[in-house]
Order: C-alpha cells, then sequence, then structure tokens
C-alpha cells in the first residue's frame, strides 16, 4: 500500500544526516529542517503550510469526537504495516468505534537519538500515505529527541478529531439483552504479525497484520440506517478482552459460541506453537458490532460489501445474565468465562 | 498549585504494586486498574465515565483549532512544576498562540517499566489539577509500557482542542511592518529551572519555571478587541527563535532592543555561569503578542491586568527590512542577528 511512497528517496541529506542527533529536537535549524523537509513534505496539506503552533479549521460538524493513542510497537516494521501505519489507523478506527467519520490527525514523535534517518522517513512517509487512504490529514505535530538508550528507535502519539454525522447513541451503555454480536472478520492476525516479525522468537511466519482503516465497515453500517449500539475494535487483549469490558461496562451477559470465530489456520497453528489464544491476541483492522437481533442479518450483508469486513460473521449474543460476563461456548458445548487476562501476553504489540 | 492534590494518596495500593509493569499497559487487569483508578480518579470528567474508545461531545463552536506536543523533560519533576503540568500547559498555550480558548484536551503516556507508581500518581494528579485550573477537561487517554532501558519514567503525549471565537487570522502571514513587539514578561526561567534541578549540572537554584497557562492573557487581549496579528510562545529555542521563525514565515525584519528585554539577575547569572545565552532559553508561560503599533499602549495595558502577564513590555517593532531576519539591537547601539541555533543548547527541556 505505502510501497510508492517508500520509493522516494529520504528528502534529508543522509549523507550529511545519516542518524537523528539531540539537535533534531532542540528546536533550531535541525529541527526546523526535519519538520519542512521530512513531514511536511510527507504529509503535506495546507494546515502546515500556516507554519503556527496549532491547526485552525472550520468545525467539521456540530458533534465531534476525539481520542488519542501511543504507539511503541517492536519491531517498528512488520508484515502488513508499520508504526507509522498503525499510529494513523489505530486513531482513526478509536474515532470510527465512536461512530465518528475521522478528520484530522496530530503527531507527536518521540525519537531516540542514533535512529537513522532513512527509518524515520519510511515512516513518515507510511503515515502520510495511510492518512491519505483514510481520508484524515496531518494538520500539527512535534518532534522531540531523547538520548540513545531512553527510547527505542521511535514512538508516536497520534490523536484525532472525528464528525458525528447521526444521531445514535453508540457506547457499551447502549448495549442491551438480544443484541447481536458481529464480528467483522478473521482474528489474531496482527498479534501475530508482530510476533513473526521479533528475531527474538525464532519463527519465521507469512502472517500480515491486519492493519486497516474501519470507517468505511462502520460508515456502511450507517448509511444502511443500522441501529448500532456499540463498536469496539479488537486491539490490545483482543476479542475476549473487548467483550469482557463490554459485558462488565454494560452491566449485561455477552455469549459468543467459540466455532463461529473465524482464525485463519496459519494464526491458529503460530498460537498453538507459542502456546497464546487467538480470542487475547491484538488485531488493528478488526471490530465487533453490536445491533438489534432483528438486524443482523441486514448488518451481516452490509458489512460484507466493504473489503475489509468481507469476512464479517454473527458470533453470539447480547443476555440478561450472568450479569457483566462474557462467556465462551465451546465447540463441545461446554462454557468458559472470559476473563481480562492478569499478567501481560503480549508487549507493545501497538 | 498542586500540592493539595499531591497529598491524595496514590489510589493504587502501593504495597501491592510499587512500580509500573510491562502488564499495566498490555490490555488486561492491571491496565484497566490503571485507568480506573489513577487517571480516571486524577482526570475525573463525564466523557471518561463513558469507558469508550474516544470521546463524543457537541462542537464547542463553528472555528476550532487542534494542536499536539510530545513531552520528555529531565528530571519528570522541577521547581515550579513537573511533566505533568508541563503537558497540560504546553498544549493548551500552543491552542492560545492559536488565538483558541482551551476546551478539551487528550493524553497518551509512554511509561517505563519500573517507574514508581507513586510517581505517576504525582504527575497524573499535577495533569488534572493543572487542566482544572486551565478549565480544561481531559476526555481520553492511552496507557502504553516499555521495557526497563527503553524509556526514561514517563513521555506524555497531550493534543488539545479549542474553538476561536474572533475573527482575527493570527498567524505569521499576519505580520506586518509597523507592528509593535509584545513580550509578556521576563525571560529564561523555565530552562533554568529545569537545568537547575539536574543533579548532574551541581548547581543550585531558586529559580522556579514560568510554566503556567497562557489563555488568561490572550483573552484579555481579544476582548479588549485589539487586532492581534500572531502570538507565539516561546518555548524550546526561547524567543530568539520564535523571532527568527517568524521573521522568516512572514518575509519581514523584527528588530528587538536588547535592554528592554527582562531577564532576572538570578537567572542571567546562571546563564552567564552555564554560557547560556537567556534570549535562547526556553519558557513555558512566555510569549510574544505582534499588535499595529497604534495599539500597542492598549495592549501592554490589558496584558499587565492578568497575572500571568503582569511584566508585558515592548520590546521591538516589524520593519520591512532586512527581509526573514531577526535583529537584537544591544544596549551599545550594536546590531546582531538571532539565527536559528545550528546545534543543541539544551536538551530535553520540556
Amino acid at each position: 500500500m505505502a510501497d510508492q511512497s517508500f520509493s522516494l528517496a529520504c528528502p534529508i541529506p543522509i549523507a550529511e544526516y545519516p542518524e537523528v542527533q539531540m539537535a533534531h529536537g532542540g528546536g533550531g535549524r535541525l529541527m526546523r529542517a526535519l519538520i519542512e523537509k521530512m513531514f511536511m513534505a510527507a504529509f503535506r496539506n495546507p494546515f502546515l503550510e500556516a507554519r503556527h503552533d496549532g491547526a485552525v479549521f472550520p468545525s467539521p460538524g456540530k458533534t465531534l469526537a476525539t481520542t488519542t493513542d501511543a504507539f511503541v510497537v517492536r519491531p517498528l516494521f512488520f508484515p502488513g504495516g508499520n508504526i507509522g501505519t498503525l499510529a494513523v489507523h489505530g486513531t482513526v478506527n478509536d474515532l470510527a468505534m465512536c461512530g465518528a467519520r475521522p478528520v484530522y490527525l496530530t503527531a507527536a514523535f518521540v525519537l531516540e537519538e542514533g535512529l537513522p534517518m532513512e527509518t524515520l522517513w519510511r515512516v513518515a512517509a507510511a503515515m502520510g500515505e495511510a492518512a491519505r487512504e483514510a481520508g484524515v490529514a496531518i494538520v500539527s505535530g512535534d518532534t522531540k529527541v531523547v538520548e540513545r538508550g531512553k527510547g527505542d528507535g521511535v514512538y508516536i502519539a497520534t490523536a484525532g478529531v472525528g464528525v458525528v454525522e447521526h444521531r445514535l447513541d453508540i457506547a457499551p451503555r447502549a448495549v442491551r439483552p438480544g443484541d447481536a454480536v458481529i464480528l467483522s472478520g478473521d482474528i489474531g492476525r496482527h498479534g501475530m504479525a508482530v510476533l513473526g516479525a521479533r528475531e527474538s522468537l525464532g519463527f519465521e511466519s507469512s502472517i500480515e497484520s491486519d492493519c486497516a482503516p474501519l470507517w468505511p465497515a462502520v460508515d456502511s453500517l450507517l448509511r444502511a440506517g443500522l441501529e448500532v449500539h456499540c463498536l469496539r475494535d479488537l486491539t490490545r487483549g483482543g476479542l475476549a478482552t473487548a467483550a469482557a469490558e463490554i459485558a462488565a461496562d454494560a452491566g449485561v451477559a455477552i455469549r459468543v459460541a467459540e466455532r463461529t470465530i473465524p482464525v485463519r489456520e496459519d494464526v491458529g497453528g503460530a498460537c498453538e506453537l507459542l502456546g497464546l489464544d487467538p480470542l487475547y491476541v491484538a488485531n488493528e483492522g478488526r471490530f465487533v458490532a453490536f445491533v438489534p437481533r432483528s438486524q443482523a442479518a441486514r448488518a451481516l450483508e452490509v458489512l460484507r460489501g466493504v473489503p475489509v469486513s468481507a469476512g464479517a460473521v454473527e458470533i453470539g449474543a447480547v443476555a440478561p445474565a450472568p450479569q457483566g460476563m462474557a462467556v465462551l461456548e465451546s465447540a463441545i458445548g461446554s462454557e468458559r468465562v472470559l476473563d481480562l487476562l492478569s499478567g501481560e501476553q503480549l508487549p507493545r504489540i501497538c
């Protein structure tokens, strides 16, 4: 997707500045060159041209949404994406989960001294590409540099502003017994793609991250006039954590059937190898939608018409009890509670 | 200022979790406890109660502003503030410099494994306090944890949404020959306060950071109906860099008189000791305003009526030439160009 940008040469002269230096964050000549030549080139839009402390814009609507995410994924590049694409998709997806069309992003960088300039350019170019693909403008930014050993290449925090153009209350509190639970596609690919890219793991895989913008899928549900009660993307903690959290926050039971949940064979195999449960593995392009049961078939039809949610399936339903709990019904008929993890499963997956 | 919050006990049981662990960023039980008990307690507002991926709110006006900043200041605590107060003031000040009233903030944390939980609480409590003081709500957040040696305690990225309630174009492009340059108070205190707090420097000082929200000062200028052309807070690179950048971006000359620029005696002395030029030292509660010369006296009067800008002075004027340059007229009548720094003066000052 971002391959075309990657082939453009790094606009900072590599021979002169092969690596990020402390002075690139110092507010002087080097920082200005970094902003002008790299970030403005990668993100190009009229807001950045104003060269001001922030971006001023007409409000995109009467009801807005805002959100933020920090990204510390390791390694920076993995099959199907990198920290830059993730930093765009992660925040536009959080806006989409509020039912908001993503409009503007901001980006703050914490760079480690010694980061290859070429690496930073690949990340910035990928962010610019991902932003254009998602229909958002990166309108304001900031760059800080920390000493070697005080960071890990690059950390990025993005924040987003979106516009809510419907009258639904899309939130955990709107989930109620009788709702159908719809999953937008197969799970576990992002987490396994990132793990597979870690040399220390010593397992090779061809699994690509599902990292993608989810707004087109949400937009299609809203345009179809469906009464969406809640949306949640399945990032850290995966499907299981999303179900457990929403059940707790909504005070309902969420029952899902294991056999209906799509997990690709290679993903399932890699999970088994590493002793991981795919239900808890992070995704960056998957979400669950809660809609009234009467609208489930239509919701599936609509989602399947959008590439990012072509694999949508109904995986369960909301029930009144056991209140506050998510329950997995296994293929052999047994039940188990999907609880929040007590420890850490996959550090620095996003 | 934040002393009252600091005296409240850390809401995470220190005996059980004395330090931040990798699992506090893992999406499981510990992360949820951190968010619920610490951040929601420190930032308390109805948006966080929705427990959703983002915050939904009515647009605060027809014209909005957004901005972001990352904060990596070292050490985390210094006389007059800490990374938490800085993370709030830095972003609300960037909004104020767009002539926007700050309304909402988001906050993304990158925590280093091993950070004392008590330290995180002091930072979060200070942020909550600073936000309330500045009249903004921290409506959405994110927490990531990186391994020991991959961070430095805590990095924070904040983003802000503000509302523009005037019809002025406040930006470098609006600066023109004939404008007066007004400085809101004495310079150099933030940078010297942070440096003084670094043990490695071995100099003791009682200099307190000027870290403060600037919106009340900007608001007073706008309410007085003054035709503000540009505003710029004097952070990294200080007054000299702000003048050089605006001169370059506006294509004008900015001439300032050295003898009019207030530098406290202890600040000047510390700068001399360390071989620093106070004109390049960072401030976190100072700004310059460009207004038509005919309105300079009134602007000064208005600014002096607001505590944060009580020390406002006129320091110079905008001229047509030398185009794109900022020039300092010294006390003895010589002139020198204020250029962007080529190297790094003060790393990790904000």
